[in-house]
């Protein structure tokens, strides 16, 4: 059955149930004008917007399924929410059809979505549905919460933090590359590319040990680094090779003949964290969440970014890795 | 100048100036991983979402310019947060461009966007902006408040009611036809059309004057009034002389020989409000906002709408008036 003969109705039907997972904020869901949520007194409000397209984000069937697209619009919006150290609590979202979709295909989109809503108990509190004459367009507008005042951004850094990482980056840049050349195997790198982690543990972690600037990287190192020195009006100086790479990205780039460097610098959508924190302040942190890097420290300055790699350091540009070389 | 030469991040510089029209509640607006804003003690929050697809919801050169098409985006959900009875407060929104599309064409349309929420308070908090293959399609999720457990909802019609509407009904579907036919003239329908105007003023006045339901009425009066009947388990008795037509939409009708009801019941976007409430209480709002009319009354019931008209009492279908013709 295609979603032309069922309708916006009765496709609102087909979906709207098991949609709160978190019922004690929600004062009215899904199926009026505008749902209705209580806001926690004591916290600030947190609000995010994200949109995937249609082979541009995605190629069904070669990078990923419609479960896939469901649960990564979301992750990128909770990655958002984490990376200003929030907690996310509700979600509505717009999505714009193609008439020849079949439901399959839209039941497979929603449980996407509402599974990894179910793991973090996020509510999804309302849609709109539309007609695409091309491909879907999904919009997600994702919600969450944040202590008075400790919502952590990009422009906090301060000479004299560490710059650190967490987990590794430029698996799902890789993991992309992986299924465009629709190889087997590199499992993990794909799964990086299909279901991003959220990193919202390690951004409440970061409120509580005082992290000073943070920024979840979707648009690559070399571009997230570059913001928080921009907002920051401080210079990173990142060191190359402390950078952590997992070993499939070193494997796939061997096996291709790519520079690994491009991935890491350039690759978008990994929603790790890179953030900046005082010294004393990352041992700890680091002792209730190990996987986080030091990658290099921040300085006085005027903006920059400096990579240091065999024994030279170069501007980074927020363009990527390969624009000075 | 095309957005393709400019590039996201030009494009974000261009339009994040003048965005924020009650600073009072914004703790961190564009230009970080996401929004900070806070909710009022007391107050709880109100979340809609809403599409827009080009030649789908609008035909540029024909029914609206750009700047047209961002000032109504944003009044569809402000209208959609006063049929809850509540204040708008904040938006975000995104937009998939496609790459053709003019810097002066996206300049427009933020000046709709920008224009409308100077003139209600609302805040731009933020946005994403993605490449669209072929159309435009522009999504708004916007935000208000509603004093504790006073969200007006469709569920709570109750038999002895009085049903009315605001204003005329039928008029933004004139426009629309008037618009289609390229005729010139009819001022009034066609600017119903392009610029609805949000009725927050009279969902306010309902919360105070303890309306029993409510609706804006963007699918057409015959899906509205349908949607209340069955979400309050009642009937409703319409008297379809009652309902208030405009000049130009009678003029515009018999002018082309069309049957002005189908305007009035089926015609969407018309963004005035269908409620119930107390005679007395009806009476006492008239004195504050005249332009009410009462156009039926509430039964106990099973969730049917029937329209009086010519001696005959006849089912209302949701789907609308020529259903039962």
């Amino acid at each position: 059955m295609k979603i032309s003969d069922i309708g916006e109705f009765g496709f609102i039907d087909a979906v709207t149930d098991d949609t709160i997972f978190d019922p004690n904020s929600v004062v009215i869901g899904i199926g009026d004008d505008g749902a209705v949520y209580k806001a926690t007194p004591g916290m600030e409000q947190i609000s995010v917007i994200d949109t995937m397209v249609e082979n541009s984000h995605f190629i069904i069937g070669k990078t990923a399924t419609w479960y896939d697209v469901g649960y990564k619009a979301v992750a990128s919006n909770l990655s958002d929410i984490a990376a200003m150290g929030g907690i996310p609590t509700q979600l509505v979202l717009s999505t714009a059809i193609p008439p020849h979709m079949e439901m399959t295909e839209l039941v497979d989109l929603y449980k996407g979505i509402k599974d990894i809503c179910r793991i973090y108990r996020v509510n999804i509190l309302g849609g709109d549905t539309v007609t695409s004459k091309e491909g879907m367009v999904i919009t997600v507008a994702a919600f969450g919460e944040i202590e008075t005042g400790r919502a952590i951004c990009r422009s906090g850094a301060k000479p004299g933090d560490i710059i650190a990482v967490s987990h590794s980056i430029g698996d799902a840049s890789g993991g992309l590359d992986v299924l465009l050349a629709e190889k087997s195997g590199y499992e993990k790198l794909k799964k990086a590319h299909q279901f991003p982690v959220p990193q919202i543990e390690l951004g409440r972690k970061l409120v509580a040990f005082h992290g000073h600037s943070l920024n979840d990287i979707s648009d690559g190192l070399a571009s997230e680094s570059n913001e928080i020195a921009k907002a920051s009006h401080v210079d990173l100086h990142l060191k190359r090779d402390l950078i952590p790479c997992s070993d499939e990205l070193i494997k796939w780039a061997a096996a291709v003949g790519k520079d690994i460097w491009k991935f890491v610098f350039d690759g978008g959508e990994d929603y790790e964290m890179i953030f900046t924190i005082s010294a004393p302040n990352f041992n700890a942190l680091k002792k209730e969440f190990p996987d986080i890097t030091e990658i290099g420290n921040v300085s006085k300055g005027t903006g920059k970014v400096y990579v240091s790699y065999e024994g030279q350091e170069v501007l980074l540009q927020p363009t990527g890795w390969n624009h000075f070389r």
